[in-house]
């Protein structure tokens, strides 16, 4: 091994150690949220979470990584994850220790303790978000992450999540985003009514995705590639019956500033969420099911927003 | 309890009894592989399956469930459940019985032992297929399942599993679907080249679900977009670099019939299977996530399709 630019520091190697359990403990949500910490198994996300951490020191945000737990062999394995290391404490462990740090089988012989996101919505607004992805009690870490890596990918803004949703930094969650975590802010805890107020007085529009919505997303997305392609008169003839044209003007345009709503996996939005929202927006089912996965609704919608964004 | 058209049988009580093995041993893929048989559990999985076998038997079409397994008070509760069972073995057991069965640590006291799908690929092509996802070494259940329920969602005409695929009757991956698998026809331990030799020769065209694509599934909406509302000249010159009219006219129609190929959750589709493929197709990303989820990239291409074939 090449010790150069490598850390000097004696090898930990007793998976027993008062250091060892403090990471293993931040598997469990009290630990969180007393230290403020979070850990990030396996080279994916400790790669994204240092390069998060190298873009925010150069732009002077709040650091990103504590600090990282890697074997020998990981760092000869992916020695570039040592060089993005550079400037944040870098101890080497052995696998068992590594083993008793994490909450993977297999960390594949890395682990960063990170700092969870102190991003807030203002801030977000305030450097002028067009697409939002807000949680509303959605429970499932797996969901959770699932939806914040499709927001990644749809180029979303911000993910926020309501109070009473699921800890966006628990192992399982964490995972579910494949690295997407450190892409963009996250704001969590929020108040549901905070977030509302804060979203409409900075203009942006907030759509509920709901099973039962009485706007229909292919005919935002229809409208949308009319007002893109031209083509108008075509559109009004494919308005839908009980859509007249004061109708088809009070419909949201997904070009604008959008904010989506996604709710509990077995419930859905509550009826407080719903009314809180400027419209309520149904995902066609094309098929036979009864409804969509959080997840997927979630995917059909950002994607429909950042295809009109884009265009 | 109202006993009219309920099951007359004993009640069974005796969770270790040889038919209660039997039933739990279909959590493994060798008794599910013997028997041809699986295991839904709870109330909605049990619905879709009685519902199925229902159409079923009055399209002449093969058996979809053998028995049901429910405590008294589950169809108390669900009398509807026992009415849709009409003609089915339904055996009243226990709580413990029911545990003893299932996989899900509360079957919400009832279970159905289902037979495995005999659909063939043929049979769902002679019938006209439009929309066909095929599924090429998915590994994980809960990503097997959740395609198959975004294929039910976007009117998908069959689900194809080639071999070397997860065996969707895993109990993880029936729940993903949450009552989709009895929705549509699901092709199991199909062979790929015998897949892709059989769609084209039904004239469906094969799109790969492929993050390294050249074709821009957004160029390919935005095309049929133009096509269904008119608006040429704003499309041709929205022509991307690198993309003359040739090129445009080369390119796939989401409207036609279309098969889809979604790849391992690790490695995405092998060079075999891309190869194969008449188009590589790839899902943009707006943000900065490397790649998609499967779950997430199915439900963006099968949507996709969906919207342009229903337009």
């Amino acid at each position: 091994m090449n010790l150069e630019g490598r850390p000097q520091a004696p090898l930990m190697s007793n998976p027993r150690a008062d250091r060892v359990r403090d990471v293993a403990k931040l598997a469990g949500r009290s630990s969180r949220l007393k230290t403020g910490r979070f850990l990030a198994e396996g080279p994916q996300a400790v790669r994204e979470a240092l390069s998060a951490h190298r873009a925010a020191a150069v732009d002077g945000g709040p650091a990103v990584v504590h600090e990282v737990y890697a074997t020998e062999a990981c760092l000869d394995r992916l020695p570039e994850l040592a060089d993005l290391a550079s400037g944040v404490m870098l101890r080497l462990a052995t696998d068992e220790v590594l083993a008793a740090m994490a909450d993977t089988v297999s960390p594949q012989g890395i682990v960063a303790v990170c700092h969870t996101s102190t991003a807030t919505l203002e801030d977000v607004l305030a450097a002028g978000a067009k697409l939002v992805a807000v949680l509303c009690e959605v429970r499932d870490p797996g969901n959770a992450g699932t939806v914040l890596r499709a927001a990644d990918s749809a180029g979303a803004d911000a993910v926020v999540l309501t109070a009473s949703s699921v800890d966006i930094y628990n192992p399982k969650a964490v995972r579910s985003t494949a690295g997407s975590l450190f892409h963009l802010p996250v704001v969590t805890g929020a108040d549901f009514t905070d977030v509302i107020h804060a979203l409409q007085a900075a203009g942006v529009t907030v759509l509920a995705a709901d099973g039962y919505g009485n706007v229909n997303l292919d005919r935002l997305q229809d409208l949308s590639a009319v007002r893109r392609f031209g083509g108008t008169a075509a559109a009004a003839s494919s308005r839908p019956d009980g859509e007249d044209a004061a109708a088809e003007a009070a419909l949201p345009q997904l070009e604008q500033p959008t904010a989506w709503l996604f709710g509990n996996e077995a419930q859905g939005l509550s009826d407080a969420e719903l009314a809180a929202a400027d419209h309520r927006v149904a995902v066609p089912l094309y098929g036979r099911a009864e409804s969509l996965n959080v997840g997927t609704a979630a995917t059909v919608c950002l994607y429909a927003s950042a295809r009109a964004q884009n265009g």
